[in-house]
């Protein structure tokens, strides 16, 4: 089978929760080496919440986000820097800061039912000749139709690819066919997936994807992201060559980046814990696992009441302040 | 949707591996304790090698596997111990003590093709009142004919159920659903489904099974067996439910077991490392990673070539041999 989609990996972006926003430029270099040696068409460099996220509420960055992409984009000979940029925390100057040093493409990240907020930023990412993707966090949260809507939203600011992604590791493989299937139907533009691996279906969701026509997928080596982590990176290599695609990427070489590079640097296993399956289980931010311990104990209530309660009540991110109120309800309850 | 599989869970026995067989009495009360008040059906406990496995080749067991089995019994309330037994490794004599023991389930596991070495074993677990399997290892090596033709074997000799066991994590969803839908309709007795993570595969494996008729399947609490570990038995109970399944099982519960026992006595997670993914994509036992790296170390050559080497050669548990020969000839290659 011929080559049908690119694997981007987001070790470099998604991985800086992991390591709490703690990255060097050592390790960037050795990762970017790496990831452009092994084939890696697209890899993502940003503070994991995207340019400007190094904040004292998002978590500070230990080493500036430009000079990590400057860094990713000097050991670059084939691959190219992609940055994340959600409006509202990042500005339009930190995409035009990205793309002086080098930076080739940017993903575009809203809520999956505000991506009006996206509309300059979109067409900022094109007027600086980037690859631009909007990408619809959070996608579970929506129906079908919805999704479309938004989407088709991304598609009139001019992107060029759009993401449905499962930033809750919150969804199955038919909830990924039939957001997939609708958007290659509605759209002219290339659709994207990202997910994660909170009910340990990361690789079977990205499969489902590539099988309904996305043809940009995410990944990251040893699954280094938020929560549970995403799509592990070699291991949808190995998969996807063994279910006929052609990656183009070399697995002993992405082997080599996971073994030598990242297992070194990682601050705790990309595990399913209690809590990481219990966000995917509600469905709700992963920024919601500390404020709801720290309700539950306030309140003397179980945590896991009040993120299932949380996922019930379909709570979004900048609604914080709901979870010690659903904590105060059910102890009257 | 009602109740349609029973979950067994086998931490205390695959999970042997993962704990280099060193089970304590208290660790294994407390998890049996757990899983009895979480409402799990079965759950089995062995050396990871079965009864009988603990010797200078498989590992010696930190304790003897009887008092291990006679505690976890001594904790059930509605649970039962199941014990596994691979023929030439466990005698009848070992079964017997097992029974004396209360254990009320055997499974006899053999290589896919060998089915016939398990009569007098299957006949003895009948015969002591146990419920009886049979456990078809490497069935991803296989064709579904042979399969079959296997399970019809242990069928003969009066196994109650037969296993699909993927003991590399090589198969996917597509290799399970051809397999139990075949045993669907060729056997009368119940299917079971084993699954490894090689692949991050385990949990979407587990789905095609029970959605392709399996009415037993296995997992283990934090993913803990050996190679990339099991199906994650806290997420299935979570992802079943999600699917409309009724698993019967307490979520927060297992969840308990998983967060305050089984995580405090892990000696280290469950990740899907550079030689666990070889080993599900070559699809070659996880017993022979150790001599790949010995004979790469010994003749100069990368332990992923032999690896795959050894999974396009088929080989299977015993011929350790060949994997220095595979090693010399690469050499010459």
């Amino acid at each position: 089978m011929s080559k049908s989609f690119e694997i981007l990996d987001v070790s470099l972006r998604d991985g800086s929760h992991s390591v709490r926003h703690a990255f060097t430029e050592e390790q960037v270099r050795a990762v970017a080496k790496g990831l452009n040696a092994a084939g890696v068409r697209y890899f993502e460099v940003s503070h994991g919440d995207g340019l400007g996220g190094s904040s004292l509420q998002y978590g500070l960055s230990a080493t500036d986000e430009l000079k990590l992409i400057e860094t990713a984009v000097s050991e670059c000979t084939t691959s190219e820097v992609s940055v994340l940029l959600i409006p509202g925390i990042g500005t339009k100057e930190n995409l035009q800061a990205a793309a002086r040093l080098g930076a080739k493409m940017v993903r575009v990240a809203t809520h999956v039912t505000e991506a009006d907020v996206a509309a300059q930023h979109i067409q900022l990412g094109r007027e600086l000749g980037l690859k631009t993707a909007g990408f619809l966090m959070m996608s579970h949260m929506a129906p079908v139709e919805k999704i479309v809507e938004q989407a088709k939203l991304f598609e009139s600011y001019g992107a060029e690819i759009v993401y449905v992604t499962d930033s809750a590791g919150a969804m199955l493989p038919q909830d990924v066919t039939a957001r997939i299937q609708a958007l290659r139907q509605e759209l002219q533009c290339e659709i994207g997936f990202h997910a994660h691996n909170n009910l340990s279906m990361a690789m079977a969701n990205t499969i489902a994807a590539v099988e309904s026509g996305a043809t940009y997928i995410d990944g990251s080596i040893r699954a280094l992201g938020a929560g549970a982590g995403n799509t592990q990176t070699e291991v949808m290599v190995a998969v996807l060559e063994k279910l006929g695609y052609q990656a183009d990427i070399d697995l002993y070489k992405i082997l080599d980046v996971a073994n030598q590079v990242i297992a070194p640097m990682m601050q705790q296993p990309q595990e399913i814990t209690g809590g990481s399956l219990l966000l995917g289980h509600a469905g709700v931010y992963s920024s919601f696992l500390l404020h709801a311990q720290k309700a539950a104990q306030q309140f003397g209530v179980d945590e896991r009441d009040i993120l299932m309660e949380l996922g019930r009540m379909k709570t979004v991110g900048g609604q914080e302040d709901l979870i010690y109120e659903v904590a105060q309800h059910l102890i009257k309850a």
